[in-house]
């Protein structure tokens, strides 16, 4: 099945993923599905790695499945990386949710192929079960919706990270970011900055700890 | 005319702008579109700022057009920002030139606003006469297809910059940016990245002065 009519090229795409436990609830994270073009065979080879301790594994290793949402809505894509997406964002198909609002989604099942250690990351083949194109149209780039993405990135390392040096330069990279989203977004990604800079005003004050 | 379906929203919409000379010579440079909605009529306002000696302003000094191309190919971002994208890569519309494979092209036509002084930019506003929809598709975000566009600009800045921390500073973006596509872009990011590290290459040996 080729992937690229729904989105999915080589290199790594961004995506909101969305999975379930084996109990039903649901979850979306925002994750890069990572493709590669195997020349002996001339078809892309899917895989994605997921990290210990975050909901997107767990519910991986129960269900052996994950939906890949194609979006460029900076707004879900910041609430996805905060865990602020909710049932209200996502659908069911077959009882699996996927993302309202997605311009694609595809419905994979997983193999797991290794675990390594040193980064603590799991890494699993995919291949496509199911797939939904919604809507195809043209977009210009905007410098904004990805200074979003990569701002997101980094906030979610800001807080894992000790070093202060280290966390100096993440902050300076991340102005540089706010500066590119508030001359190029438009008003959806301004939006995602705000929700970003409260999210990390949350986190900084005592009623976030 | 709305141009969302052809792919210019609001914010700053990065596209290959190509205009004529009166004597009919085309050119191809990067531009941002900026939109702007105006609440009051509900309908968005488009505006180009374009820079003293550059081939684009002299160009639309004297037709009164330019054509924004609306295209996600990395390559021709990078080939155009250094002024290598020739008669090869354009077609003509009614005489005036727009870019082959362009997603969606709109154009123009511009009239002067004003003079900043001190940037040494002038404001035109656009209105769209005509707009050609190619090919309408579903992409997911690319960090490698954005870091190539944000490591461009730095490297059209780079080439102007005299002060050595402000360069200083600019090659370590560069170098994060250059690490971002290794790691997500596909073969046409990459292939970009290549062009922009030859083109840098260039301009510093001797040859190139």
């Amino acid at each position: 099945m080729e992937l690229k009519e729904a989105g999915i090229c080589e290199g790594i795409s961004e995506v909101i993923v969305t999975t379930r436990s084996w109990a039903g609830e649901p979850n979306a994270a925002p994750i890069g599905i990572i493709t590669i073009l195997n020349e002996d065979e001339n078809e892309n080879k899917h895989f994605v790695k997921l990290y210990e301790g975050t909901k997107t594994l767990s519910n991986v290793m129960e269900t052996n499945k994950l939906a890949a949402n194609v979006s460029d809505d900076a707004v879900l894509f910041v609430k996805a990386a905060f865990g602020n997406l909710n049932e209200a964002h996502l659908s069911l198909f077959s009882g699996f949710p996927v993302l309202n609002g997605a311009k694609s989604w595809i419905l994979f099942k997983s193999a797991f192929i290794e675990k390594n250690g040193e980064s603590g990351n799991f890494l699993f083949q995919l291949t496509p079960i199911a797939v939904k194109i919604n809507q195809n149209e043209v977009k210009a780039i905007n410098r904004g919706l990805n200074a979003v993405i990569e701002a997101a990135i980094i906030a979610t390392r800001y807080a894992i990270t000790k070093d202060k040096r280290e966390k100096e330069d993440m902050e300076k990279i991340m102005k540089l970011y706010a500066d590119i989203v508030e001359k190029c977004g438009g008003r959806r990604e301004k939006e995602a900055l705000k929700i970003l800079h409260e999210h990390r005003e949350r986190k900084r004050s005592p009623e976030g700890l």
